[in-house]
């Protein structure tokens, strides 16, 4: 086999002020080709797992986006190590990626840190790419819907963080004999519900647009809020003991400003997008200036400590308001296409099913408190669907079950509640198990509640 | 100001099992969410500058692409630093990114980290973006017409890669009385034109389906083949004084397999991607298999040392030839359109204009070697356009200007000749001024040859 480094004998020069991106096989350092050769090797598995996930699950009838992260489960680390993240404490080793790179020319030394950075870029992506969905979400979503259901959304929301934070924090502490710190910290982890994957199972359904999907998707926004907030709460009050108050008020007042003045900014910002794209000329004119403020917009609320993807759902619900919806709408499918599978692949990717194995002891404890996250984790939200008093025609199951997945939120308690030593090994464990079922279950059921009502959507015809 | 590591006070511990992209404010690990912070900062950067400079330069009647070009030198290493990158010897002090995340909380310890991380991610975003416009090309391009024009494009290109070749290198040896070795150097500097910047051109200019523009991208990708292989030579020339017989035969072998077979295996191919395609039910049911297709020839590519780009346009070629080609076409028109800016944008950007400071000796010196290869450059592939014998209606002014850009693999001969110790810096300065002239003067020259034939192309119409 030739080796590439007996054809490209060195690294360019420092001093060498023009490198280029074009030749994969171009020695600007060594490993720049064999980044881009591990990137492009992932996103290769990534959409061959998503296709096939995706489609086997809608053969038996299932939402295409369990099926993902079951194909992102099955490459990921539990099973081929076709995709695994350095952050979970994988090493190049364990990545089949890297293996396949050695074959064609990866230098040994250079594994690790060519690991590290395809890596890296493919957990960007993934980022992007759910960036992209909370747009899409935005730009299907009805702003005037949304403000019709904002009242019993807010009430979803409360009702849905409240419950389960209360139930799940008593019950640790009375039947568990937990201590009330760590207590408090399990009782947040079920709190927040995770958008992405509610919002897409409910576009898949043809639900978005119902009142059941807007207030759901209302409510999944002010309970990501909500969740921010009470993570900083139990954060601060696991750390010193107390409540930091200026903090929290900086971030409810922030995350407020955020929303509604995106809001009322929309209005303004409206007719100068449609005419700024009506005068450009060159390819790219409408999506081009939308992604500009779509990434502007997560960019700001990743500055003020929300979340990347409220910016980038507010961008899109502003920009539904303007003539261009159907037109940007349409180009953005491919977009998103693209990028969306990266994430829900990962996430499945990085799921580590080893705290299922009941052979180790902490597992075993764990599993039990699991089990009981899990029922408060399903009954606090599905609860949340009869709390909306007076309206008699409303699918009050399918609000209940999809605000259940956790997803995100809840392992960032996990992680940071261990690494400041306040959960232990088996309580950690526990949380981790609720989120992976909770995730897991709420597609299937969430299909199963919207039956009869549900408008199939089939494959969007764009030709 | 509040800082984010005050409500996340610890990084995630290296055993909880499960990091998620979704949630920006993650403490996975302290740069995370910043690496994504940076990455959408630099992309918002890169889409302004791309759409002002191309819709200015389209004002003003020229291609586009010069436009995103100039525009990219602008916020580049030579100007506003708004996109710098660490491999040309920037640091993170020198980014107005990592300034900007450094208000919004950038602890100055991850600086650098972050600055390489999002650097990287942007380079491969970039690299992605090339090979996704090769890809359209290929898509774009007809095999048939590719396959009729292919003797006259093989003139084309072997007299751009000899003329150029023996003319740069006799006239260095006997003008400027350089020694051989050096002088071979840069006179195979002087081989390969730039595939991307010409095709993109040609698209712009309605012309990329003309038989001058066929003539063009077969002799580009053939002159590019031809580029690596002249690589290839010189490198080990360089190295040992000798030529490694076994890795040139090698490396002209696989590049006709690779070709040749690519366009066989093809029209096998063909019928079971439209198979493919029309049984997925799910959304990307097109674009995801296609993507797929493209990502592993360009893998493969890369993978026996050719360029990625060479693979990603052969898949277009064989995906051109089904039924789904103008479906695909439409889906890939909005994902070229946000990924390929990011690859004009950061070619521009990395150009830096201090290499034409005549206050320095070196520089100098450089700018008298760098006017006669530019003459070289030019006249020697000019010329090719009238090597075609026979056609009297062609176009041979095009095609002699469409091979001018040298672009990419130039660079990569001054720096693998800079890197062994080849090159002195003025004859590098050199060459790196001769890629940066022909690669923007090709552009409007090229309006110009076509000019009165020019069928010209609006915006693409996907309303």
């Amino acid at each position: 086999m030739i080796n590439l480094a007996s054809i490209f004998p060195n690294p360019l020069v420092p001093d060498c002020i023009f490198t280029s991106p074009l030749l994969a096989t171009e020695p600007s350092s060594e490993t720049a080709p064999m980044v881009l050769a591990g990137v492009l090797l992932s996103l290769i598995f990534i959409y061959l797992a998503s296709k096939l996930g995706g489609e086997l699950s809608k053969l038996v009838d299932l939402p295409p986006v369990l099926g993902e992260l079951v194909a992102g489960v099955v490459v990921g680390v539990s099973a081929l190590h076709l995709l695994v993240f350095p952050e979970a404490g994988a090493v190049a080793g364990d990545s089949v990626v890297i293996t396949i790179l050695q074959f064609v020319g990866l230098n040994p030394e250079s594994t690790e840190e060519v690991f590290a950075l395809s890596s890296e870029v493919v957990s960007v992506l993934a980022e992007i790419g759910v960036i992209i969905l909370l747009f899409e979400i935005g730009l299907e979503s009805d702003i005037r819907e949304l403000q019709k259901v904002g009242v019993r959304a807010a009430i979803v929301a409360i009702v849905g963080v409240v419950a389960p934070f209360v139930a799940g924090t008593v019950g640790l502490v009375l039947i568990f004999g937990m201590p009330t710190i760590p207590a408090v910290f399990a009782g947040a982890a079920l709190t927040a519900t995770s958008i992405g994957i509610t919002s897409k199972v409910l576009s898949e359904l043809g639900q978005l647009k119902s009142t059941e999907g807007q207030i759901i998707v209302g409510a999944a926004v002010i309970d990501d809020v909500l969740g921010i907030i009470v993570l900083a709460v139990v954060a601060s009050l696991a750390k010193t003991g107390e409540v930091d108050i200026v903090n929290l008020v900086y971030l409810i007042l922030s995350a407020t400003a955020f929303l509604v003045g995106s809001i009322f900014l929309g209005k303004f910002f409206n007719k100068s997008f449609v005419a700024i794209a009506e005068k450009l000329q060159t390819r790219g004119n409408l999506v081009i200036p939308a992604l500009i403020f779509a990434f502007s917009m997560a960019f700001l609320a990743n500055a003020i400590h929300l979340e990347a993807i409220l910016g980038a759902f507010a961008a899109g619900l502003v920009l539904d308001e303007t003539d261009k919806r159907k037109e940007l709408d349409q180009q953005v499918i491919p977009i998103a296409d693209i990028l969306v599978p990266i994430f829900f692949v990962s996430v499945g990717a990085r799921v580590d099913l080893s705290v299922l194995n009941p052979s180790s002891a902490a597992n075993r404890q764990g599993l039990i408190i699991a089990a009981f996250l899990i029922v408060v984790a399903i009954i606090g939200k599905l609860i949340t669907g009869w709390a909306i008093v007076g309206q008699e025609k409303i699918n009050r199951l399918a609000i209940g079950i999809g605000m259940i997945p956790r997803g995100e939120v809840g392992l960032v308690f996990a992680g940071i509640g261990a690494a400041s030593g306040v959960l232990d090994k088996p309580l950690q464990a526990a949380i981790i198990i609720m989120v992976i079922l909770t995730t897991f279950i709420a597609p299937p059921l969430l299909r199963f509640a919207f039956k009869g009502e549900e408008q199939l959507v089939e494959q969007p015809e764009l030709s």
